[in-house]
Order: C-alpha cells, then structure tokens, then sequence
C-alpha cells in the first residue's frame, strides 16, 4: 500500500489519478513489446511489471490476471494504431487510395501485429484465452473494417464491396504473417501497389 | 536396435524398406496433427513417436532432432496437398476460376495450416528453428504459387500478373488466420466469391 492514501481533497486526486493512468498505460505497452518478442511463453505478469518499472502488486492491481492484461494490451494498442491512422488522413479529404491501401496493411506489421498473432495461437490451445481473444478479435476487426470503408470511400450499400473491402484487410492480414521471420517489405510493396490498382477499379 | 538387421538379401530388404516408409509417414503425419492440435510447447519427439504407435528410439532413427521432425512433417504435409490440388484439377482444362480460387484458399484452413502457423510462431523467438522454417516457408510458398499460377492460367509475363497471385495468396493466407479461433467458412465463402471475380477482370 505505500504511497497509497485513502484521504485526499481534490487538490491531491487529479495526479493521483494521472500516475494511475500512466502506469497503467505502461504496463500495457511493456505487455504488448514483451508478448511480441517473447510470445505468450515468455509472457508473464512480473516479467511485464518489471519492463514497466512497476511493482507486481501495482500490476496486479489494475490488471487481476495474465489474460487481464494481455488483451488489454493487445486492445489498447490497437485503438491507438486506429486513432493514428484516422488522424493520419483526417485533413486529406482526397487521400489516393494507394496511400491508404498501404496504411491499412502497416496496421498489419510490426510489434503490435506480432503481439497480437502471439496471443491468437495461443488462444488456439488455451481455454481460458480462447473467449477472450475471439472477443477482442471480434471488436478490433470490425473496427478496421469501419476506418477501411470510411479512409477509402467505399460505399457498402453496392453488392461485393463490403467483401471486397473484407478480402483487403485478409490479404493485409496474410502480409502481416509474410513479414513474421524475414523482411517482406520489397514484395509487400509490389502487391499493395497492385492490389491497390484493382481496388481504385472495383470500388470505382 | 530392436528388430533392425545388419544381415539382410535382396528380398529381405525391399519389405524392410516399406516398413520404414511406412513408419516415417506415421511419424510425419502425427507430427503435423500434434503441432495443430497442441502447438509448439506441447510437441515433442516423444509425444508424436507414442501417437504413431512407434518406439521413441525408432523416431530419432528416422528424426535425429525435434526440429528435424517437426519442419520433416510441414513439408511433407504441404506436398502432400500440393499433388492433391494438382490431381483435382489434372482433368479439368478450363477449370473455372471461382473454383480454383476456392481450392487455394482450402490449403490455408485446416490443420496443416494450423501446424505451419504454430511452427512459424515458435520460430519467431527460437533460434534454432528460426533459418529452418523460413528456408521452409520459402520452398513451399514458391511451389504454392507455381501450382496458383498453373491452375489460374496466369500469364506472369504480362506486367502486375505475378503480385496479382502473390496478393491472392496473401489473401489466402489471411483468411486461414481469421480461421484460426472460430469457423469463419460463411463469410470466407462470400470474399472468394467476390475476389475470384475481381482475379477474372484482372486476368482476363
């Protein structure tokens, strides 16, 4: 409990408040660099405590259990990528659709993909993962898939381009698990340019 | 050393070499079911030698180390379906497209897919598995899309053609991801659809 007080006027709770929120915003962060570079194995509540610089009772405090913090981590990280990419294009009201095709699949790159693809095969064998990772799955694509229709102007009440915005977000996926063991950034950028070309042609 | 022979004539060894054919193919297949079911961390030589029905020391005779076994039974796996998909479509000259496209997308659901996945996810923290499975992945991501090129009647001489399958593949690729954790056979149907049709306009 040191440093924690039960008595507070206004004036003390405001920073309170703000160390909660940045520590727990740590621990989130060091949970998703950890789960990426370690997997799930390597994976635990202290190893992630002690990258934060946070005690283990200060982990466990805001996050209860392992699955507690790993999809919380994996569910923050994602919304910061999503408002990221939003504000990205948010003044370019006529952004090209290759520069969006290609945000769309970075999404798909890097640590919090590789966090996050960690955690899906592990939910593939662990019960107590599965739930809650088809759950946080479930929220963060269809999340995608609205920042998709809206960034490339797709308009869904035409047949097919629903699943053709659906079927770019799987090709993205699949160049995410393309770039796992080498670095697939040379023949990525070939097939985003050209899927990009026969994507401008189909949503017209 | 068991049963296994220095002395042997000609007719002796011809069943001899069945027998460890056989075996080895009942070690490779459990491989693969035990990695899908059970992934890297539950997977080991003795494990699958007791699931083949075969002595621990008659795996290591044919498989001297974990990875050896392992990286052995995706391969034969994924050549194992390869010829299968050639053979579906061996009579069919003017295999329709929407068919095809369907078949290529079976090769990434199912448990070989799932037994690679796990396989790549290990070798993305370990070492030692690490320049195997991509020397792996290379040859069977290169024999995938021969056989995608053949079927599909793709002219890959024609500019765009060759990222237009590599992108399919992607697709493909992605869509065994989204399979992963829950059955995911409804709307894939609806995005091969879709995208088969847009691989016909970009084909001609």
């Amino acid at each position: 409990m040191g440093g924690v007080s039960t008595v507070g006027d206004r004036v003390d709770r405001v920073p309170k408040q703000d160390r909660s929120r940045a520590t727990r915003q740590r621990l989130l962060e060091a949970a998703v660099a950890c789960l990426a570079e370690h997997g799930w194995a390597g994976s635990t509540v202290s190893v992630v405590a002690e990258r934060a610089g946070v005690s283990r009772g200060a982990a466990q405090h805001h996050f209860p259990t392992r699955e507690d913090l790993f999809t919380a981590a994996v569910e923050y990280v994602a919304e910061e990528r999503s408002t990221a990419l939003r504000a990205l294009f948010a003044e370019d009201t006529a952004a090209d659709r290759r520069a969006v095709v290609s945000a769309l699949v970075d999404l798909f790159t890097g640590p919090l993909f590789r966090a996050a693809l960690h955690l899906w095969v592990a939910a593939s064998n662990e019960e107590q993962l599965r739930s809650r990772v088809t759950e946080l799955e479930a929220r963060v694509g269809r999340e995608t898939h609205r920042i998709a229709v809206d960034l490339l102007g797709a308009d869904e009440s035409r047949p097919g381009v629903r699943e053709t915005v659906q079927g770019l977000l799987d090709m993205a996926r699949g160049l995410g698990l393309a770039n796992l063991l080498t670095d697939d950034a040379g023949r990525r950028e070939r097939v985003v340019a050209q899927w990009a070309g026969l994507l401008d042609d189909a949503l017209g």
